[in-house]
């Protein structure tokens, strides 16, 4: 890492601190080497400032009360990408499961949501920004 | 689900209520097991409002008059996610064939569009969050 | 198609009257019967009001000037879903080669782009709701 | 080329000067010939105006400091689509590696991220619109 351009602007915030993802599902099989192959769902944060955000996810189902909050600290100035299987405090995400996101940040962040579904013999990809909330 | 933390903040809805989805299209053949690997398209919703929110979607085709409105109910703090596939009333939307949806909801929801297209050996994904309309 | 509702609210417009694509391309080959599986970029677009949407898209390349415009004309409450590999005047846009597309409507509309890239085995999809300018 | 039409309206911009891709990631294998099929990582984006667009490239990373900027520059009226592979200066993206981008330009201009990942024998697609900052 060079340059001491203005460019870099270290520590400019961009984003909201409210974001949605409608929708979450963990598939329940896979198809090829662990980890990079394991089917998941991960939501990517950009934490561009300087300030380090506090991330809490909120995790809706269809019948029954939301769980969390998941708490993620993210630095400032770094990139985050979460794997919802890999979440475990307070429970586990469930696989084959439908299910919806809210994060809330301290600070503002961008989320995108990618899912990676390797139930067949070639896997398949899905992304898309996250909602941004007011 | 443990937690009585503030950022759970139960009943703070976040969204828009009307939604659009320009691609819609069932694929008409499928390659795996049923329900899962079937060639769907869906509407994935969060209502993460305390109230339940009356959801009425209208499709639009290419060639005929608008069909609907299907309606659904989505409780407060729930997500729903719905196949195109599984909407039968007032009448089946046909597969194979090109069509957009404009979703209006009685309380600001997410909606995040996907299709599962598993016509070939391996399933391919597509998702984007929908379209917010004022 | 049934029900008087009104929450069909005919002639109702949604959306906006520019729309971008950045990721233009037309992937070379296909696998599969044509013409549904064969390669390529599309634009579907819903035109929710009760007027005519006369819609141009002009074709930005990386080393030559613009093409088009190509003019479509979307009835009232209607959906129209474009092929890229389709669009023939004022030329074709050519295989296997990147692009972008700016696309103007006369009344609001929703724009998506997807594409099918059938060039291995299994196709890929991805899609998402284009960029809509001011 | 033809048209002498005025909707092509030659030099206006479109679009916004902070966008953010949070999802990096370059697969680090590849199946298929080189180099439509090698696993990359793109943001694809559009100058509509008629000035050039200077535009500036940050890499985020989970544990390091940001990488750039990597400087492109993208005439009026031209799409300029760019794999993050590609990039060398100030020193190469790497491969397997978790990151987030910000783009910064000094025109307006429209941004859209995709990767192609042919780590198995069919490839995947994803893209989404990046986030477009104030």
């Amino acid at each position: 890492m060079t340059s001491d351009q203005p460019s870099l602007t270290p520590g400019r915030s961009i984003g909201a601190r409210t974001w949605v993802v409608a929708d979450g599902y963990i598939p329940p099989e896979s198809t090829g080497p662990a980890p990079a192959m394991t089917s998941h769902d991960s939501v990517c944060l950009l934490n561009a400032g300087s300030a380090d955000a506090m991330v809490r996810i909120v995790v809706y189902f269809t019948d029954r009360e939301p769980a969390g909050p998941y708490v993620l600290r993210v630095p400032g100035q770094r990139a985050h990408h979460q794997r919802i299987n890999d979440l475990q405090d307070p429970e586990p995400v469930p696989v084959g499961v439908d299910y919806s996101l809210v994060l809330t940040s301290s600070e503002p962040i961008v989320v995108q949501h990618t899912r990676l579904d390797s139930r067949q013999a070639a896997n398949a990809l899905m992304s898309t920004i996250a909602y941004s909330g007011s």
